[in-house]
């Protein structure tokens, strides 16, 4: 069989499959894979997916937290996604992430709540304008520094703050800016904004310019688009911002902002951090 | 019977009981009541309680995220603890609180996230170092700018970013900076930094200059400190400081930071908050 149009990385990585309301099946794919699991964004879209695909949904993402439980090894996992509370105008959801363990029985790799929520035409007002920054034509695409598949799957054009490129510990600002997108390009929506989220490497790298040992610990998105703008965003880049506010005893935060080329935020988001030594 | 030690309103907040492993109840008091239910604030700490007497704790406080599903009412309500994942050096749990609904079945008015962990002697640096402002003694006692009770549990000595005198529409900047403490005054402990994180008024007041409806949907809070660095801050005020970042469609973000006097940063902060109009 051919197929006129092959499917995207993303949409691959996103298929969930339900016979049972709430209850979804699917499997990592090689596309998102990182060192020793896949890119963590992945896994966020796709607990953001399976809400998306849910009958009882109201309205559109407005928040999402995902905890890093454990490894999410290769293959099938389910997943479980169940609003427990809806109300006239926003709906609250528990969600989390199965995988058989050694032993066969199904251990929790992650978990995660979501908010929904109906937008509404209120009075608004944005608080971080974008910076002034270069056009992404004029920004070179990121050299592929370390060896993750995930890494290809974004277009990425650094502004400021790029990956150290001597290991030194001559210290840097944390702060990182670039413009990204889906590689190959793709329509924006609310899973592919929560991944994006999730995209920047760890500031502690930037930080020292040390390459040690970190991890997601828990992420929070928050959505201030609706699904109106996003796809009004389309193909077209978004600017990425991240830095780190504090690095302690093992683990840093990161707070970052997303704008479209209009100049919009889309999403604000927050990680904390687990870092070694 | 009369007592040498009254109870401090807080501690009488958190009360909770527990004759099964993981499940507590525990009921609102008048001492934290904000304008239809308790403060959030006291809502986050009454969750992180549970999680703190809870006898499988691993480590202490890391993240903490709160989903105010509904509102809780007056009266009592249960509160269920669960760690879900436990690693070496990190937990994760699931919560919620549930009160009877109007015909009498439970129905979930909050859902939680926590991770504690093992904090670990690493590198550390601050990016957020504290701003330079005057000391707490220097900075006016808050008039109590609208009747909650719940504000009286605070002694709140703002610096900058103060509720506007007129609701004038003028439009501000939405940046609060305030010392805080207990009132009366209590040693720092994990349940009353939670507390804390969520004290700023809506920043949609201060922006617009207009008190519109408004109240948090969501709040994540990254504890940076450990119960020594929360014990040596002891009955010290703690520098607050929140802004906004975007406001659309009826929801706003805020993100704030708290330092102790000795200007070392013990939490930061996210929420997303509805507001209406």
């Amino acid at each position: 069989m051919t197929s006129h149009h092959s499917i995207h990385p993303l949409d691959e990585a996103l298929a969930l499959a339900s016979e049972t309301t709430g209850q979804y099946t699917g499997r990592t794919t090689p596309g998102y894979w990182n060192m020793v699991g896949p890119f963590g964004g992945i896994t966020a879209a796709t607990l953001l997916q399976a809400v998306m695909q849910h009958p009882a949904r109201l309205g559109e993402p407005l928040s999402l937290t995902v905890n890093y439980a454990g490894a999410l090894g290769e293959g099938p996992f389910t997943l479980q996604a169940t609003p427990v509370r809806t109300n006239r105008s926003t709906q609250h959801w528990t969600l989390s992430i199965l995988q058989a363990g050694a032993d066969g029985a199904p251990v929790v790799t992650t978990t995660a709540t979501v908010v929904t929520a109906v937008r509404r035409e209120t009075w608004g007002a944005t608080d971080t304008p974008m910076p002034a920054v270069p056009a992404p034509a004029q920004c070179k695409p990121v050299r592929l520094a370390f060896r993750s598949e995930w890494l290809r799957r974004y277009e990425m054009r650094p502004v400021t703050g790029e990956l150290p490129t001597q290991w030194d510990d001559s210290g840097h600002t944390s702060m990182t800016q670039l413009w990204m997108r889906d590689a190959p390009a793709r329509p924006l929506d609310f899973c592919a904004l929560a991944a994006m989220a999730d995209i920047f490497f760890p500031r502690v790298w930037l930080r020292r310019a040390r390459q040690v040992p970190a991890g997601t610990v828990s992420i929070t998105v928050y959505f201030h688009a609706g699904g109106d703008l996003l796809a009004q965003t389309g193909t077209g880049y978004l600017l990425g911002q991240a830095r780190a506010q504090e690095f302690r005893n093992g683990f840093f935060d990161q707070t970052a902002l997303l704008w479209n080329e209009a100049g919009i935020v889309l999403a604000t988001s927050h990680q904390i951090v687990y870092y070694k030594e």
